[in-house]
């Protein structure tokens, strides 16, 4: 109740009263509370409550790069000097159907440069790139610093998941935050972000930033100030930093799942992509492609199979098979359209919640997931349909799911007489 | 990220997702966090969590009310129907030299009524009473529920620790704030005392709550602000209550520590003591007996000796030998004035600080504290004193320890060409 005055300084309590109380901490104080939380010092309780104090106080620029740095230095930070091409990767902050990755890593590569793409599971209603590539058998998400190294200057791309060693405070924070209702403040979402990027050692990034209802912001504001946020924090590590702003009201493209993203992607490189994938991919190439300094156009190595190439060979530098079947669920039902008229909404939350509940994504950590289920979408906004048609394809291995990805679905189709306005993908462009 | 949708419902994590955006929990939602974090289910982290949400949200009426239910209902509620007295009991909100309730409930006892006092002890600046009563040889703080029943229907009053089973909630709650920088919340304040006066079983309760530098209090609105939610959840809850407040810029009395302040107290049952130290026991005095229905004046019964007979009895009832010697400090230092004019000040927290570093407090739960350590304040503000006539007597067991209670004090006392105006001691009266 009272401030200590024998005990040896920085005290956490006192330096949680400061942030509560709208107060700054020092670098210092940063530096020590983070150090002190990743070994223990400081506990679980303590953390979750500056956590919390930082949800309603936000974290100043100073102090959140502070912040950052600390997370960054609580581990290992790669070093990719020995790949000769420019480094550029993408972080796409989730969202219904984003396969991105999965095309846009090989499509870069093919095009000169190296990414460097350090990337998680999924959790909650939104896809994990790296749950979605284990359904190729045989690849492996897991390779050593040297094996990611050896990728990229023989391939030219690499998706894999972060080694223990990398901000291992974010690791532990992440963890915390998920369970303490801390998750949702734009500077400690930044900062998770942004420390695992620098720690991966690429020296340029570009953010998609995904505004809507199947994405984490769904607030246009809240978008745009993450993003401002991260490009900032970029810019101040020596990370060359670029944000776009894509819609995430609908999936993107028509398969949402795990084996049935992977179909489409290679469907995409094959040059048979849905034109809203196509469209994103290929502005994130560019802005990816100019921030690596190199003056190729994606649309061609695209188009000429180049793209196709590295991914094959990313695959199987990881131990995947490219031609080996990729898994199919075991049950299918079809959802149709229940009156004629223009497809107006396709909810992505609700869809990405349906896609879930038949299996293709996970409530808690160590749930696995179901490489076949998922969701293909046969008729997307602005298309015109006739009562009766198939509007949505359910697959599962188990048949007891399809009732509950119903429900979660019977509010997010919408069909009226008249066709909707279809707004731009690629909303807005932020750089430092 | 994401709401889990086959978890079991309640989860904690939405819970303190709606107490941070500003939302109600219900009845329900509150019985089962508290009942589940009593039991573990709820990790400390999320209770943090939970508690700075509250710290920046607040508990409305009827959440609070559904909170504090909840505290009283993790543990025992004692009977005292036993008693055949009206029973009334008295909680301070903590002051320096606060020694009233050893006055107090001897002194409202011998009026007629029964003072079930649950007390604890002094963490930071301001003592506690279980702390001062441990100095009487013999004394001790601990009586099952049947012995301080037994003490109630025999002499009328006991001063004793709470059990374990007194509100486990509370307990578990209150060390957790502690680490967490979540004590300054209102309504947790609240809460936290009255689940613990509920849980006692007296039928009547008379607060002070102190205002002023040496108080938790220091700001009248606060102070006003807690002392009506205490008393609207005594209300609530079938314990009459009434608040005063009180100030506490100045030590109340003059002596502050462990044995000097059981000496000041039997100074004053004998009739010899300050005047601001029975001025504010009268004042509660006169509060809890009219609460408790009885139309006597505890004026009589301070002077004619019957309040020290009952003391005498309250003491030997729980093993105390009221006539032994009190243990007595190693060393003793003495602060002059510094000029000649009138003291102004005499800072509470200043004095408090001091008493606490020269050993009379504990900055841990597990530390012990001298018994014959502390302040004797010599001068009072108001009072004439001339250049180098003493001021405070300074008494520790450890003689290093002087150096940093004079620290304390430097800023702490005043002495100006003018007298200071006095105010009142009690400030306001609130009752439901």
């Amino acid at each position: 109740m009272t401030p200590v005055p024998d005990a040896p300084a920085p005290d956490v309590v006192d330096l949680i009263r400061v942030k509560r109380d709208g107060g700054a901490l020092t670098d210092a104080d940063i530096r020590w509370v983070i150090g002190a939380y990743t070994d223990g010092v400081v506990a679980d309780e303590q953390m979750s409550a500056l956590a919390m104090a930082i949800f309603f106080r936000g974290l100043a620029p100073a102090e959140l790069r502070a912040w950052t740095d600390a997370m960054v230095s609580s581990g290992q930070r790669l070093d990719l000097t020995a790949v000769a091409a420019p480094t550029v990767d993408k972080h796409s902050t989730g969202g219904v159907g984003d396969k991105v990755s999965l095309i846009l890593a090989p499509l870069v590569a093919s095009c000169g440069a190296a990414v460097p793409q350090l990337s998680g599971r999924g959790l909650g209603h939104t896809g994990g790139t790296l749950d979605k590539l284990e359904t190729i058998p045989g690849w492996r998400a897991g390779l050593s610093a040297a094996e990611f190294v050896s990728m990229l200057r023989s391939v030219g791309c690499a998706i894999c998941a972060a080694g223990a060693d990398l901000a291992p405070a974010d690791r532990k924070l992440y963890a915390l935050r998920d369970v303490t209702g801390t998750v949702e403040s734009i500077p400690l979402i930044a900062s998770s972000i942004m420390s695992k990027k620098i720690a991966e050692g690429t020296r340029a990034l570009v953010l998609d930033v995904k505004v809507g209802s199947g994405a984490f912001m769904r607030e246009l504001g809240a978008a745009r100030e993450l993003a401002q946020t991260m490009v900032r924090l970029g810019a101040e590590h020596g990370v060359r930093t670029t944000a776009l702003l894509t819609a995430m009201d609908v999936p993107l493209g028509r398969a949402v799942g795990n084996a049935v993203e992977v179909q489409e992607s290679l469907d995409t490189l094959r040059g048979e992509g849905p034109a809203d994938l196509v469209e994103v991919t290929l502005a994130l190439a560019r802005e990816m492609l100019a921030l690596a300094g190199l003056d190729t156009d994606p649309a061609a190595a695209l188009a000429d199979g180049r793209a196709l190439a590295v991914y094959r060979a990313m695959i199987a530098g990881q131990g995947g098979d490219p031609d080996a079947p990729l898994p199919v669920a075991a049950h299918v039902q079809v959802i149709e359209a229940a009156e004629s008229g223009w497809l107006r909404t396709l909810d992505a939350l609700a869809v990405g919640t349906a896609a879930w509940r038949l299996g293709a994504g996970r409530a808690r950590k160590e749930d696995p997931v179901s490489a076949g289920a998922g969701i293909i979408c046969l008729a997307k906004p602005g298309d015109r349909v006739e009562r009766g048609q198939p509007l949505l394809e359910l697959r599962a291995d188990d048949a007891t799911r399809f009732g509950r990805a119903r429900e979660a679905l019977a509010a997010g189709i919408g069909i009226g007489p008249e066709p909707p306005v279809i707004e731009p993908l690629v909303i807005e462009r932020i750089t430092s």
